[in-house]
């Protein structure tokens, strides 16, 4: 199932992209989609059914935003340098474990929101990134097996970095990684069972049209269910969380001089093989 | 004021300790002690009325948990080595400008809730720190003042890491400050304008009835209000949020070998001046 939120931000609705690609109304089934209802298989079961017998209204989407497509986000996980390509244009050796850091709930913007450039930023970057949404309580997982059953379902993750802030500030990478609208996310989950293999996904990403990543996750350092289980050996991840699993070659940061970063009036557009597809418009903050 | 939160883990209902030391119920007035409710002044004005009127019912603590005393926290933003004498005590410079990491939500537990030492932890160490609790919106704040207008109170964090998942496992802190139960939080929060000075409070903390750190705010490299306006610029600040702006020396990670890490059955207590005083037992997860 395609999952997603529609509506002003802070007021989104459940909804559902149906086969035929129309929009429909889950607000009879469930109130929202979120950690509660992503960790409720009884929720998932009603929506499913609902789905299969055609009993969903369908949704005029006719000038309605669509909002990330998981709502009251716990925490964000972030992996760094999980691409063999990308580790190689950042000059760094590929990590020996998953390197670790966090992107706050409150960075998530939909999929199509602006983005805006921090003030005082001259290095705002672009990634795009398969997100994981958790589904199940993962704690102590022994298995990379247990890791993929703990995955409620993907949605394509734009991780925005400012890397003077990430890199030149002092400190850790958190820095650059958590300003305002710096996560837009979605258009949709896209539930575990439509994504049978999660290692086979094509990612692109272009800036003004103009393609900058182009990348698979077959090439990533540590596959989905391993960062899941290595995760939650360190941490506790519960339904609702997302971890966004690294971005491959082609960021601003991996180009010769001068750096092609963002600026005001760029516009990014991203997506993730069978996941849908973002456009940004860049503002100032 | 006081206010805390009392009841079981997730089922805490708001309440306030009143200047005879009577717990008092706030479930009449609000909701819950959380962002919402921080950021709204005429809930706050609502309690102070009802408390100075001598309208609230007393609760009977016996028996009774302490929660956390904010709810749905927002986000955790942590600053590293923020005392001269603990920067010291690590070999690291003061830093130029603040170290930022973050620890999740869902690591805080109330102020007397167990703590649990992770699976394959040597190096699980103790941090006694002022946490400041968020009010108002921070936003590419100007000024140290303007920082502390945004506060709404103050409480006593513990900001338990495990350094060598922090240190030795690669990647960012993060990895050793979000393992489950990291952040006792409380007893109290209390209420900024009864904090007049927070560069003046003496932190405390005790392994096993022995004296281990034993500092003051006033030995911060970058006071409150200066660090709310510098984390502004990097990321928005709302109410709910919380800073735990760092730890005096006397950390184990500073001792002489052996270090003394903490293990199943050690008890830490601490305390911050005017904040109340935490105690927990450490077990095995």
């Amino acid at each position: 199932m395609k999952l997603l939120r529609v509506g002003t931000a802070g007021s989104e609705r459940p909804a559902l992209l149906d086969a035929d690609g129309t929009l429909r109304d889950l607000s009879g089934v469930v109130t929202d989609i979120d950690g509660a209802m992503l960790g409720d298989d009884a929720a998932l079961d009603r929506v499913r059914a609902a789905a299969e017998a055609g009993d969903l209204p369908a949704l005029d989407g006719t000038g309605l935003r669509v909002g990330p497509p998981v709502g009251r986000v716990g925490k964000i996980v972030c992996i760094g340098l999980n691409y063999h390509d990308h580790a190689r244009e950042t000059g760094a050796e590929p990590p020996a474990e998953p390197v670790v850091f966090f992107k706050a709930p409150d960075t998530v913007v939909g999929p199509h929101d602006t983005v805006l450039v921090p003030r005082g930023s001259a290095k705002t970057d672009w990634e795009v990134e398969l997100a994981v949404v958790i589904g199940r309580t993962a704690r102590y997982l022994e298995s990379a097996a247990e890791g993929l059953a703990c995955v409620a379902g993907y949605a394509v993750a734009h991780d925005v970095s400012e890397r003077e802030f990430q890199i030149e500030r002092g400190g850790t990478w958190d820095k650059g990684k958590n300003c305002e609208t710096f996560n837009p996310l979605g258009p949709w989950l896209v539930t575990a069972d439509e994504v049978p293999d999660p290692q086979r996904l094509s990612l692109r990403l272009w800036v003004n049209g103009e393609l900058k990543q182009d990348g698979t996750t077959a090439d990533q350092i540590f596959p989905v269910g391993e960062v899941v289980r290595y995760v939650s050996r360190f941490m506790v991840l519960r339904p609702g969380d997302v971890i966004n699993t690294g971005t491959p070659a082609g960021v601003a940061m991996g180009q010769p001089e001068p750096k092609p970063y963002l600026r005001a009036g760029d516009v990014v557009e991203l997506e993730v093989e069978g996941l849908g597809r973002q456009r940004q418009e860049l503002k100032n903050a």
